[in-house]
């Protein structure tokens, strides 16, 4: 498998940005990945009960259409607790959309991240889409990266490239989020794109998987955003022989893995605020579930965040933190080693000395800047 | 019911406190409450599966023992962590304690809050107590209150006078804890006295009652310590005839209750770096279980806390804590309002719009002082 530090656009992706007007004037906001070939679609979305629009959308797409074409983007409004107001423009969104490219509604996928209970400027993205459309292309992505971003200070993107028989099928992927992140998600979008060929349930089951080990595994304040979506879309134009199973669909994982988890980890390296990147593992766990619930514990815990962010070494945050998260542990079995916490990655291992259950979770530390950030957002 | 601001102490009760040297020379750090009468004695511990030591060694007390008479309770270092050493100082303290008061080693409660995983200085301590004996007078609580405090900036107590029948009975209560405060609890250590007469499956029903709509009602940062314990003696000398139950309980629950709830809100208003007191009802929920995982919910976000540091009214952080929380709940049903920010005291009132449950929390908002306070701590 060849790794890149770009999204390169697999066979038949194009995509585009625009600055619609959203933000202020001349900043990319707007975002278009299309595929020339009908693509299957999976997606997980937010475990928010309050759910943005434009999911309640996207669900009502993947549940009508088996196949897609366009992934629309647009930030600095997330487009929800805008109620049936919301609803209406995610559908616009979507049908003018689609009449422009000459697809069915149902094949657009439509997505928003910002501040939330705001009308979306369903005028702006309108006025903006003929451009957009026009302007696709297969260096679009370098400013798709950037017109999905918010509070974000870097793009974040991969790419990777691997055989299946003799066919090359590409992977990749952006993503942003830098606050609100939360396992289970966070104000977190991620568009992932590959021409491999593979069957719609496969392609669901490999999405499950990866993201479980790797978007499910990072937290940055505990808040569960109402707008996160992981979506992949796979149009097969890589030709490979159709993935449903074995050993192809090992190596489809593996790569759809390391997509997530590098572009989930970009998440957390830009924290707002964040100046440490800190790894948490938790093994020797009764079960893995036990491993990620300390680890989660761990990862939230303010406590600890703020610790580290002192470089001050307290062992008694960790441990309590493991004991708060309920699972059976021994005082006298907790084993907690911690890295010097003088450098920008700190790795925190936690033996909990009762099974083989282990997991490992992403989180940074919590300054002064978050909340700066957070209290002068909106 | 008269309320005083003041923990005057009920008939039999005396209190001294004295500067033992685990602070810095000359600051107070180790307090002592005596009953001339034997007491009945109820307890409530964290829920944090890692204890420290000092509630290991309540526990076994609390089952060896039906009466009690000491409460000692140093601050500075929280015996937690600490293994068979701790264990093993916890129970010297107790034995030290009752050897020089002449009474039963499992009569006394110790208890112990501050730094975690450092060995309690147990010399300093049994060195300390015979002149904390020597001390003891009815004005004692005034040096006691100050003593277990750690990084408190102002003491908390309370105290109520109230009659059954032509008896007088009073309750007062001393409290340190301003971080690590969470439902089920914090470290938070809180020491209630009275003269009543109270039967002791009695004393432990109004507890619970007392200490469920109170101390587990608050969060300051979510984090659950290893330490929390609210203690109740009630030594009978009111004379009042014994409370078992009927309307003589229902008053001795409310006062208690009022004790508690007072105590409770001292504990979050000296929240550590906090700026603002935050009342958070959520009315209309399917049942008060959900209507408490709400306002928990939306009391522990760090969206919310700063977005309220900020005086930003961000309606979507709260709506989106709200299905954070996991609860029933349709967006078109929410109901925000927040009193105006400005002020030192919030009220978010969120109605849910399904039912008849509903719950009461407090918190504070999260500040960059918060994180000075606990970058540098230890």
């Amino acid at each position: 498998m060849k790794i890149y530090k770009k999204a390169i656009l697999p066979k038949g992706f194009l995509a585009s940005a625009m600055a619609s007007g959203i933000k202020r004037p001349g900043k990319l906001d707007l975002a278009l990945i299309y595929s020339s070939a009908p693509a299957r679609a999976a997606c997980v979305f937010t475990a928010n009960k309050i759910k943005a629009a434009p999911i309640l959308v996207n669900k009502e797409h993947l549940k009508k259409s088996k196949t897609f074409q366009a992934v629309i983007v647009n930030s600095a409004n997330a487009n929800c607790f805008t109620g049936s107001r919301g609803l209406k423009d995610a559908r616009a969104t979507a049908v003018s959309l689609a009449a422009y490219l000459g697809i069915k509604k149902e094949s657009v996928l439509v997505n928003s991240t910002g501040i939330i209970a705001r009308p979306l400027p369903l005028d702006k993205i309108k006025k903006a889409i003929p451009a957009l459309i026009e302007q696709l292309s297969e260096q679009g992505m370098d400013k798709a990266k950037l017109a999905i971003m918010t509070t974000d200070t870097f793009a974040k993107e991969i790419g990777v490239k691997f055989n299946i028989g003799k066919e090359e099928v590409t992977v990749c992927g952006i993503a942003k989020g830098a606050g609100m992140i939360a396992p289970n998600m966070a104000t977190m979008l991620a568009f992932i794109f590959t021409d491999a060929d593979i069957s719609q349930a496969a392609l669901k089951k490999a999405l499950g998987r990866a993201a479980d080990s790797s978007f499910n595994c990072i937290t940055v304040d505990g808040c569960m955003s109402t707008n996160d979506t992981v979506a992949v879309l796979a149009n097969g134009l890589a030709k490979n022989s159709r993935i449903t199973g074995g050993a192809s669909f090992d190596l489809f994982v593996n790569a759809l893995h390391l997509v997530c988890l590098e572009l989930a980890k970009m998440v957390v390296r830009d924290a707002e605020g964040g100046t440490k990147f800190i790894r948490i593992e938790v093994k020797g766990a009764s079960s893995v579930k036990d491993a990620k619930a300390a680890a989660l514990s761990i990862a939230n815990s303010n406590l600890v965040k703020t610790a580290i962010y002192g470089q001050n070494p307290n062992f008694g945050r960790i441990a309590s933190a493991v004991g708060a998260s309920g699972i059976t542990v021994r005082e006298e079995d907790l084993k907690i080693k911690v890295s010097p916490l003088e450098k920008k990655e700190v790795n925190i291992v936690v033996g909990a000395g009762k099974g083989k259950g282990s997991a490992v979770v992403y989180t940074s530390d919590l300054t002064p800047e978050y909340i700066k950030i957070n209290a002068e957002y909106n």
